[in-house]
Order: structure tokens, then sequence, then C-alpha cells
């Protein structure tokens, strides 16, 4: 058997230059380094400064590491929502920020989208929210929310923060962050690095409603609130001792891709994804799971397979191709496949057609 | 110059088998499984059940994966809390635990010990307190806790939780855990793994206190509550997608500190740690900041070296020692140097006599 190739939804196939990178992270001593020390501040400025680039992030906006996205979740509730915020639930992790939010005690309101559709954003948001979530990318059920819509609603909604989960799109999605005050994505799915960190964008309108919480006596949490993130990043630090190796990858990561050339790279998704969506669309029992164009996620794609997704997984699987079933109770009858950057067009071609 | 060796107090020296293992995660794409497959599955069951057996936890201890050891500090205080902790404070990371306890809205008292003082816990406890926070081994001044004084602590209050930070000294120091409720630690300190997780030890009275408070409609958290992490870890996994290599490099390098012996390796960390106490008390200008024995940490040797810490550094630094400098204010006086597994007496000896 070849060496398998990981179109799961995250963790996923490595990009294809970070094996060097661990290699060269193990010659430098990367992962015995002090997290106070300068070599580390570098390493942190670096990745700061590589992803800013790739996903044109105003210099404003505050790039913070945290444990995991679904921490990046919480931490937004917990740093943002005084008492209300809104869900746009498209899916089970959409669905579990709200759940989040509840769990916080927040007064959490949301609208549920049918099974595989999304949301175009222009409901009517309640006067008394403060918090809008979105997720711009269910990664259990493939539907994607255009960015456009997004920025659309800030400006309806100007006085109104929003937050937007891009876990499984960026860096394929980037927001801009003009018209957006948080954006959260793991690098385990879209960067193709090992898993174990998130990242939370955060911009200083989101920072200002922190402020104005904690000095009502709200809780914010502690070593990972907004202020205490904010304090360390001021010194390219972070408040615990991080992922010093994901921080690194991810820095080299970024210089990679952007070497490629981040436009390129969309393009190359747009192609891989159109790929997907036809082989199966034009399917004699398979279709894609989301039929409305417009709500078709490029990166997470999910396909209708009744009652025969674990043949399917176990036939590629020998073959080397391992892809991922379906999400929590539609484990048996749809497959998701990955199209991130790390994945290629013509391995993709040469398996796709065969199902 | 030789290849460095790092007396960091964390991130510090890898275990000599580190590499190796990384090697075989690369070969075994330990990075591109998913977190939901069989094969993480299993690696999630043997890391709890290696770890286990090296530190010979009862069955009925949890032992849930968190991102850092902050985060252990604040969810310990978020599930055990209702309103009133006590903490034992030695140092700025148990300074930081008690700080962390007052954010989150408990009415958290304290006792102050003096700088390089530690305590025997015989001091009276409020009757009120639900919790209480002991931090056995202060990275910050290389003040240790005797497990002994831990242990009796429980005998005295049994109604009271006890929660013990042991993030520098495990595992040289594993706590009984029939007298403490929670016990937490870094692997990047003394497992000698990369930096990047926390592990978080926790009993059944523990996950009792949880439930109480949820039934009382205390904010418990969301995804790093007791309850969740409790809920994946019935089923080997983690409510996030979680630090797989970090857990993976765990679960061996438990198997390989057995096979080397965990008594032994603990005799050789006595050993060294009397050679680096010996050769300060009777340095010419520099002495052991922790002055009475029972208070000495095996794992984090402090030493004050007045004015010279920087020239100290520096020099050892040119002949590939890297040894930490001293905590916060600290740092121009004070040097620190790790005494973890991974670190050799022969190699120690080499150097050490020489400042």
């Amino acid at each position: 058997m070849n060496t398998p190739i990981h179109y799961t939804v995250g963790p996923s196939q490595l990009y294809p230059t970070v094996v060097a990178h661990i290699q060269d992270a193990l010659d430098l001593n990367i992962m015995s380094i002090s997290h106070r020390s300068a070599q580390f501040l570098e390493i942190y400025h670096d990745t700061s400064n590589r992803l800013r680039h790739l996903l044109t992030l105003p210099p404003a906006v505050h790039i913070f590491f945290v444990g995991s996205s679904l921490e990046s979740m919480e931490r937004t509730i917990e740093n943002c929502v005084q008492e209300h915020c809104f869900h746009f639930v498209d899916g089970a992790f959409s669905a579990k920020w709200h759940q989040f939010a509840l769990e916080l005690g927040k007064k959490a309101q949301k609208i549920e989208a049918r099974d595989g559709e999304g949301f175009h954003l222009d409901q009517e948001i309640p006067a008394d929210t403060e918090l809008i979530c979105i997720t711009q990318n269910e990664t259990s059920t493939g539907v994607a929310i255009q960015p456009a819509a997004i920025s659309g609603l800030k400006d309806r909604y100007p006085d109104k923060l929003i937050a937007v989960d891009t876990v499984s799109s960026c860096p394929f999605v980037t927001l801009d962050m003009t018209k957006v005050d948080i954006m959260f994505f793991s690098p385990q799915k879209g960067f193709g690095l090992p898993a174990g960190m998130g990242v939370l964008l955060v911009s200083e309108a989101a920072v200002a409603k922190t402020k104005e919480m904690q000095k009502k006596g709200a809780t914010i949490g502690t070593y990972h609130s907004f202020l205490s993130l904010l304090q360390s990043e001021q010194v390219d630090q972070t408040p615990e001792t991080p992922n010093v190796l994901g921080i690194y990858l991810l820095g080299k990561v970024c210089a990679d891709l952007q070497e490629r050339g981040i436009e390129l790279i969309r393009d190359q998704t747009r192609a891989k994804s159109k790929l997907i969506y036809d082989t199966f669309s034009a399917h004699s029992r398979f279709r894609p799971h989301v039929q409305v164009p417009d709500f078709r996620s490029d990166t997470v794609v999910v396909i209708e397979t009744p009652a025969e997704a674990g043949e399917i997984i176990k036939g590629l699987r020998s073959r080397g191709i391992i892809v991922a079933s379906g999400y929590g109770k539609r484990s048996n009858d749809q497959i998701r496949i990955a199209n991130f950057p790390a994945h290629d067009y013509s391995d993709l071609k040469e398996w796709i057609s065969s199902i």
C-alpha cells in the first residue's frame, strides 16, 4: 500500500513541507527553548507577521493563540457577551457554540437552518443582541455562508459584535476584519499542521467590550481572558507555556503558502471542489448533501451515500485514501471529504471518479 | 559548540527517546489521524494506562488532557469552588492560582510563606473552605512541600477537596491520590516532552462536587468542565481536537521511564539535586535560595547569584549549557536549574563545579 493520503476533515493530511519543518525544529532545539526566551519571542513575532500577511489582517487585529477552536468559542462568549447573543445554527458545531453560551449563563437566542442549508444572513436580529455568532463553514454538514453576506451584516448592525468560526475554511476563506470582530480557526485543518492549538483573531472593538464587561464586574475568565491574552501578545508571548512547536510550524507554513501564492491556492481549491461536486452531482446513487450552490463549502464536502458510507470508506482505505465518515448520526450514510491546500488536484482526480 | 543541553525549567531538555518517537509518529501518520478514529482511541487508552501505571494512580482517578497547567488551575477553581477556597502561596505560580480564584469571583483566602520558604501545612484552615490549593513545587522559587504533609492534610480535613500543583515535580513526585482530589502537571517539564498540553488528575469526590455545583446552577465552564471531560474520557477521547502528538508522545515516554525504572530515576534525581545543593552550599559567592532542607525542591533548584546571573547564564551558554534565569524580578540575581529525568548525572557534574 502507498503512503495513505488523509482527506479527513481535520486532523488531515500534513502540508507537504511540515515534515521538513519538524526536522528543522528538532535540529534547532525549538521544543526545548523557554517560552520567555528571545528566541521564542522572535518565533512568535514571525508567525504573527506571516499570518497577518497571508490573511491580509489590518494591524489593529489581535492574534491570540489558544488551545483549540472549542476554546475560542468559549472565550468569545465569556469575553464579549454580558447577557445577550444570537446564533446562526447550521450544524453541530454552531449548535455547540449556542449551547456553550447557555452553559455560561447567557441569554442565547438562535435561528436554525434546515439540514444542509445555510443562511443569507438577512434575518432580523434582536435589538438587545451584543454578539452575533456565525459558523461560516460547518464541518458537520459541509454548509458554508458567503463571506459577502457576513460583511453585509456589519453594515446593517454596526453596533453589534460579530464572531465567525472559519475553523475548517481558513486560509481559503479569510474575512474582511473591518466587518468582523472575531474570527477563529484550527491549524490542523486548512494549514495542514499537527493538532493542538487554536488561533483567535480579535478586533479592538471586541477588546473594548471585554474591558467594559470587566468594569461591570462580569467574569471574563483568567489567563485566557482577552485582556490577559492581549497583555502577553504585546510582548510576543502567551500567558501560559504554549504549543511552541505549533506556533513555529504555523509561521513556516504561512510562509510556504504565501510563496506558493494564496490566490493560486484558492483557485486550486475551487477547481478541486468543482471536481468533487460535479462528480457526485452526476453520480447514479450518491449526491452532494448541500443542494444550494451558494451554501456549498469548498473545503469540506459532504456526500450522501445512503447506507454505504462504511463500505466506501473501507474500500478507499484499502487504496490508501482516507476520507471522513458523516458527522454523528450521519456516520452511516454520509462521507466527508476535506479539500485543503495540502490536497493535490491530480491525486484527487485519480480516485474520486472511481467511487 | 556541542549540541546544547537545556537545564531550563520547562520547556527543557527533551527526553532522549523523544526524537525517535516523533520520527515514528511521522512514519505512522499520527499527526493526520482523526481524533475520533479507532487508532486515536487506542493511543488515548494506551497513554492513560501507562501514565496510571507510572504514577500508581488508583483506577477511580480520572485522567484529563487540557491545554496547559494554567488551564488546570482555572478549571479546578471553576469546577470545585462554589464560594470558598484557601491557597498556600509560596511563590509566583501559587499567587497566580489565588488570583485566578478571585478573578472567577470566589472568596479566595491565602496564607503566604516568606520568600524561599514553604509550608508544613499545619495551619488552621477556615471551616467554610471547599477547596485547598497547594503548589507542591514552586517553579518560581524552587520551594517544595513534602508529599507526606499533603497526605496528612486530608486526614485532618477529610471533607475538604485538596488540589495540588506538581507542574514541575511530576513524575519525580507522585501523590497518594486517595489523599488528594486534584493533581496536575505539564509534560514539557519532568517528562521531557514538547510543550502544548496539561494533564489533570481528578478524583470521584471532585467530580461529585462539580455535579453538585451544576445542580445549584453554578457556571462550571463548557467543553472543559469536569463533566464534559469525563464524558469524553469514558470513550477514550477529548471534547476538542487535542494535541494528538502530545498524547502519543506522553504514552511512549511513560513506557520508557517505566522501563528505565521510576524508582531508579527518583534515586538519580536525588543524587543530582544533592550534587547541585552541595556544590552551591560550599560556594564562595553563591548559595541555594531555599535554606531549609525540607523545603528544597529536587527538580527545580534556585541559586542566589547576586548581580551575576546574566554573566553566568551567558558563560554557560557559550559552553552549550542552558540554565534559566531567576523568575520575574529575580532575573538578575538568581539562576534556576532544572533536574528532570532527561538530565544526566555525569553531564551535570561536568559543568556544575565550574561555576
